[in-house]
């Protein structure tokens, strides 16, 4: 826990997977407000017109205005050399000026949720989902902890978006909710190896996104595909910028404990 | 829950990964003794040679002389082609006096214990340990599960070989923490879907074999690393034998929850 208090994310480079929409591209926005001049933001995600305008619209932001630097990145993270080229970037992203590295592993797929457990013996489709919801995020932070070492006057901070699933399993979530739970696991072993690291399990709630949509359409099992269903029609969904806000004032407030799964609903 | 409880395993087709040594080869002695005439072993591993020796023993047990087959597939389950020749060997195995399916997914590999989280750049070696942690016992469960679909008079139970590090983090251990963990999840999602299957999540406890030699020799962190020498030389590690026994129990007794964390120190 640390007493401190902050105002704002400092003068950071923010590097964030899944950048392009959903909660991904509300992070970046939250990012850019909080943000000191000289910072920087290393947007990734596989598509690459979704994300040249997110960085067109933060360009004319307040923010960009004044000088925020917003690098995309185009970028399977299912891939070594996607991964390289985000470190890459966010190396040349960095300057001297900057005291706050934040890592934000928030890309992620749900899966084919239409099917059973029973349906998976295709190792080539696991393996596919795993290396890129899982093998990645280890990378990736690993790479980034690599080049950006711990350095006096530094902080770094790593977060996980995770998920309810990584803690309850689902029926015909097994992907989603395999991923999460091994996903969780690394950034708790990395809170214990590294106390100068803040590391936060972010649990965001159900949001008002592209996944749910198909979550609600596409999940095989009818209670939980029901229960997606009822939510949505209940409006019981979060949007992405009220769980965004919680996000940015847990990292302000500064005072989990590094490494816990942090639940929305908890806040 | 159950309220049967039983005194043999049945007539029983066994399939046992990881069987040419330590758990697993207790496990398939255990079964052994405990499966009607009629049964049927499959022993998995990537061992030949240990792998033939214990099926040379396990023919001249009591249980081989009245019958027992056991049969031995050589392979890497993180190879498509050893899982299929599992399933194959397995179906040719069954014949319709069998009355109760056993797959025990035990094998599984610690991983790189010498280096941190911060180390693991490398996308190639973490989605190997994951396919051969975590998506061979997704798909080989499968498999199983498609090559003998539920039919009345059949019992079906699936065993996951897990661990307290499914659950707690440790320093070092980030490959087997992060493959233990999904795993678990695997097997908690297939007991929500398959009411008719019994599925265990059995965690041995710190056993006295070469994996636990490894842990206690190569783990970087020193801390984790001296917990497991004091465990060896307290004489704390259990015995494979001691703990199968109580896993035979609990699979005799029949009455744990479908999908639970069964620790053996809460036996």
């Amino acid at each position: 826990m640390s007493s401190t208090e902050y105002r704002d994310l400092g003068r950071a480079l923010c590097i964030i997977t899944g950048a392009s929409r959903g909660f991904g591209r509300t992070i970046a926005w939250n990012m850019s407000r909080l943000v000191k001049p000289g910072s920087a933001l290393v947007l990734v995600a596989r598509s690459g017109d979704d994300l040249r305008a997110l960085q067109a619209e933060l360009a004319e932001s307040e923010a960009g205005r004044v000088g925020l630097v917003v690098e995309c990145v185009v970028a399977d993270l299912g891939q070594a050399d996607g991964l390289e080229a985000v470190v890459r970037r966010s190396q040349d992203s960095f300057s001297e000026d900057i005291d706050h590295i934040i890592l934000v592993n928030n890309a992620a797929s749900l899966g084919d949720v239409s099917r059973y457990v029973k349906s998976f013996t295709n190792m080539a489709e696991v393996d596919s989902y795993l290396s890129l919801n899982v093998t990645s995020s280890l990378c990736l932070t690993a790479s980034i902890l690599q080049a950006f070492p711990q350095c006096p006057g530094l902080r770094r901070t790593v977060i996980n978006i995770t998920s309810l699933c990584a803690l309850q399993p689902f029926r015909s979530w097994v992907l989603y909710c395999t991923g999460k739970a091994a996903r969780e696991m690394i950034f708790r072993v990395l809170a214990e190896e590294e106390p100068d690291l803040r590391v936060l399990n972010y649990s965001p709630g159900p949001l008002d996104t592209a996944m749910q949509m198909v979550a609600r359409s596409r999940t095989a099992d009818p209670t939980v595909r029901k229960s997606f269903s009822d939510m949505f029609a209940q409006g019981q969904l979060l949007t992405c910028e009220d769980s965004c806000a919680k996000l940015m004032k847990v990292l302000l407030d500064d005072n989990y404990t590094s490494g816990a799964h942090i639940d929305i609903y908890d806040l």
